[in-house]
């Protein structure tokens, strides 16, 4: 974080017009209302526009409809948040760069490591598999066989890749995440379970995420599929056959069961629960904590669940959840001995 | 993959039997519609008949009563899916076979490794562990103290066994699985936890699977104690003292609370939740995503939740959740004054 | 746990008065029902009273007010459960004991490892980070680059802590857990998801227990902040910039989004998810598998969600979800239906 810019190398690091002075040198970033000087902070959310008049930041990315209110110089773009991705990047700490092979990590004789990729202390990498130029893969993380891992990808620590699978250009996968342990495949033999064997693998393609403690199970028989530029959180469970589309982004905790697809630019928020065998279409949006029991065919924003309120009131309002049946009846029925009794008055004024 | 095997040799393997060409040779297994020549499928779901008749398969495993339907060779028996379980082991790649400690594992003086076991690089196993004959302990495994693995057990890697763990015969653990960390046991000293030492362990029966990133906490005071069979996705909490009977599977982000027993032949679905201190009889099958918090004493199915559904929907109707009691309570009124008013006009008539 | 102990011993370890036999020695804990000679038990919840007349303990911790029910010798407190847990550490395994760096442990030579702490083997420790006196570092961790572990604490196996994270004196971290990988921030350009760099880290308190598989993540731009006592449970999800206060206890598989703050003194049972940017008051309880998705500013207890019964129950009452509201608008007219009729009779009567 030491690290320093002109305004003006922001300026083109992040693609934004500027305004006002560009030899202003920033040193790091800020909210707009923690800043001060030297740092550069954003503005998007109309809700913070009083921090943005008082702000002691050097410097504010902004839209430049509101370049009118920002009392220091300003970063003009279209997309706020995007441009402050792009610069909070420069004051990122390096990360761990370098070539070669640690001297404690075990790597078989019959793996490939380009000598443009970097492995570290107590990774073990199994036979026929493959690191690609600019990859770099962590301390004790454990490699099997036959696996490919592309170019400028990166495992963080401590992950697991099972035999075969295949991770594209440019992902980045924390640590503890497990990609390629069997899926949960079980034939019932008079009581007794007997696995099947999952002879899928898993493909990741190019510029995925996935988070710490994640898993993602191999298919049965076929891959178990995430498309460029998926992005998974942290203890996400993906079930074999699972196949996620393009850009869709899913928060922590959510697990997705066996051989259901999920579409292109959907995104599940955290604790989502989908059921297995359907197809959810692309741009869903699901919110936190529900249920997905079938297919979404319509693009839209999708909710299930009862949220907390204090206990009592719960309690006595749930109370009735299992009378709700009888209650549809009843009212029916009071519905049809009301319109029968408002006829009758006008016979008796006969 | 690269195996074949003649239709009676698989026919014997899965103890089906042989309709059409014996010799004929399969190289792999694929599902019905997508089935070339030299591949074997299965039909069992009538869902998929349409694909039985058109399948490029060369032979199929079916029903004896389905045999009439079946355009190529087939391997019949009663239980399909449970002879292409059987099957499928024929494809499956080699398993990590050989024997003896690689010279990246740190071994106790103290611990006994079987001279048939496999024990892979930067594994450390601690004094007074037992890994028994034809037992596998993957890369970057940690075995505490006085440990047992049986025979035949397999640990595929970066799998943790806290101290005093025992493992039966033929179990398979997944890669991040940690069994035998701490319950979550707190004593409240006026605002502050103290915490209560788990004095207990867990033992795991034979043939137990265990599922990528599961967690089993060890007990408190007795062992926690996974039966014979049982089988564990991904991601399962499995809380101190907990029992789970024979042949029970569950699903994966499924949570067990403490000192609660799970009979046997259970299954649990995906994301259950189930409070501590209840028993689940044998045979109780418990729907995704449902929380179970009373004991369950018939076998049978539980549900509970309220499913995901357009976010508007939801919104308008959840509202009404928190007046249910009061709308039951206006219903049970308008009952009863209806009841007043339908006596009224008799009355009138008179 | 071949330790043995007299009572006065125990009762001095948990400060309770002893009443029986001071010289008795108990080499065991053990349930009220399950206990024989040479054991000590506890009471404290009345509905195992039963058990109390009848134990085959040595020695009971109870109330003072219990005690002329207690058949053998006593401890007296009146927190029972807390001198309990006290007394149970007497009896617990040692603990990893010991000073120095395993020879197989690979340490920067810019790290600075305390000569009383001990660090085993497979553990990798970067640059700048620092391990204190008598903290231990148990086997196959990730320690990046300028870390902070305080005095005592505890990091069991396999525990993966990111750059510039800081833990406190005598935290407690389980296998699996990890600490300070990235928050989940996006910034979407044109349907592709972009990452923002996450430049906060991760600051535990003291006394911080976290358990096995739980994933903390760092800040955006601050730290996300755990205050002294707070306990985590297994397979928890804690996203960027949340602060837990002081002595909040969170049960396994609880999930809490980005930048939202829990209260001092807080319990959260297991399961439950906490949607981002919201504020838990202190004293706040909630209940199992519940979700939080607005603020909750008074303390007390809070309960969400539809419990699971028998599947066909839950489906017939599901099924009116969805009428809820239609329920609730029929409901009302129906009243107003009502009254006007109950005014027309009147008229009749005339």
């Amino acid at each position: 974080m030491s690290a320093s810019f002109t305004l003006a190398e922001l300026a083109e690091c992040c693609g934004a017009e500027l305004q006002g002075d560009a030899s202003c040198r920033i040193h790091g970033v800020e909210t707009l209302n923690n800043a001060s000087s030297g740092q550069i902070s954003f503005f998007s959310n109309p809700r913070y526009r009083r921090y943005l008049e008082n702000t002691g930041a050097s410097a504010v990315i902004l839209r430049p409809s509101d370049a009118k209110d920002c009392p220091v110089s300003a970063l003009l773009t279209d997309n706020p948040y995007l441009a402050w991705a792009r610069v909070t990047h420069c004051f990122a700490a390096d990360q761990n760069a370098g070539k070669g092979v640690h001297e404690r990590a075990s790597i078989d004789a019959d793996a490939r490591i380009d000598p443009d990729a970097l492995v570290a202390a107590g990774t073990v990498i199994g036979a026929g598999s493959h690191i690609a130029a600019n990859a770099y893969v962590g301390p004790n993380c454990v490699i099997g066989r036959n696996v490919m891992l592309g170019e400028g990808s990166r495992l963080l620590a401590s992950v697991v890749l099972m035999d075969g699978v295949r991770i594209g250009k440019n992902c980045l996968v924390h640590p503890g995440a497990v990609i390629g342990s069997d899926g949960f495949g079980l034939a019932n033999d008079e009581g007794r379970w007997e696995k099947v064997a999952q002879l899928g693998s898993v493909v990741l393609g190019d510029n995925v995420e996935v988070g710490a403690n994640t898993t993602i199970d191999r298919g049965a028989i076929h891959d178990t599929v995430i498309h460029d530029g998926v992005k998974l959180d942290n203890q996400i469970q993906v079930a074999h056959n699972v196949e996620i589309g393009e850009n869709t982004a899913i928060a922590a905790c959510t697990g997705i069961a066996g051989s259901t697809r999920i579409g292109a630019g959907c995104t599940l928020a955290g604790g989502v629960g989908v059921v297995g065998h359907i197809e959810l279409a692309d741009g869903v949006h699901v919110s936190g904590a529900s249920v997905v029991s079938r297919s979404l065919r319509e693009p839209g924003v999708y909710t299930g669940g009862v949220l907390a309120m204090p206990h009592k009131t719960w309690q006595k309002n749930m109370a009735r959840i299992k009378q709700l049946d009888n209650m549809a009846r009843r009212l029916k029925a009071l519905e049809k001995s009301l319109a029968e009794l408002q006829d009758k008055p006008d016979t008796i004024e006969e």
